[in-house]
């Protein structure tokens, strides 16, 4: 699982309808690259939170026909960058 | 989930029978590196997009059964490189 | 999914059982390095592919059972490298 | 499978609920890099250990539906750096 | 499927109950980085092989519980590096 600070939300009106009505957010690791991942968690931009991948990110929005790749698991406790 | 800048569409007659009469584009990333998607949205040369890859790329065509392993997911609105 | 130059094919009598009799090639990205995938589409030496990997590489064999993480989906028509 | 050397546990109070209560710690790879990985062995800060990602890192945990996509899978012997 | 030379076997007494009594050997790339592999072919160190990854890793073992996310698939002839 991967560490990735929350950036923005992101605004996309065009999508598969597999994603449903999820929310997505924007994260970025230590070097700044910018991927999207589905947000069950809740998260405000600037925590530092770890993510899960692949078939387990289905799984960790709570309705396995979402069709993601990456989904936050969980925000991160007092993270020293 | 990945974010890519949308190429041409990618002419293949060649192809293994699973793929079927998908759509295929060129998508290239912040470097310039090139990969090949699926598309069911119906995405524009110059859009910038985000995919699903692995098995969430066969779901995201609608059809379980088509062999890819990334496939547009939805239209970035208002995207700023 | 990927794209690369193909290369030769790749002889390897000691296998796993789950290969079965399929043929290999070596694929050459754009930065020379080698991978191997299965071909089911009966490309040439020289010829630009594209490649499924993960789960749907095993469905592009056209038998879920054969044990390859990358496969061979297509040969594109008139790409400039 | 990758090699890591493990770092301290990672506390984590607001989590999605499919990672139960899972022990999660902090691996670094030769880089220094850090992933963060559901530990199922019982590692120690400091041992060298080797991972297993994907749909096998569910497994690992010894239940299926913990959402992990790499879980420590075993404390290497004798590792010379 | 990537390309690696065989390096010695690992040694690893502490391990999840999913790995059974699996034989490890450490793989290295072209760049001298190592990972761990399952090893159902029986390779001899200098060996040139090549891997199966992802699920397929698990079904190449011969035994789709082992939970191993990489494994060695052929040994290739003749390999020049």
């Amino acid at each position: 699982m991967d560490i990735y600070k929350a950036g923005k939300t992101l605004v996309c009106t065009s999508r598969v309808p597999g994603l449903k009505y999820t929310q997505f957010r924007i994260l970025l690791n230590k070097k700044g690259a910018k991927v999207v991942a589905t947000d069950p968690v809740g998260v405000r931009e600037g925590n530092w939170v770890f993510t899960a991948s692949g078939s387990a990110a289905r799984y960790a929005t709570g309705d396995f026909e979402v069709q993601t790749d990456l989904t936050i698991a969980g925000i991160i406790d007092n993270w020293q960058e």
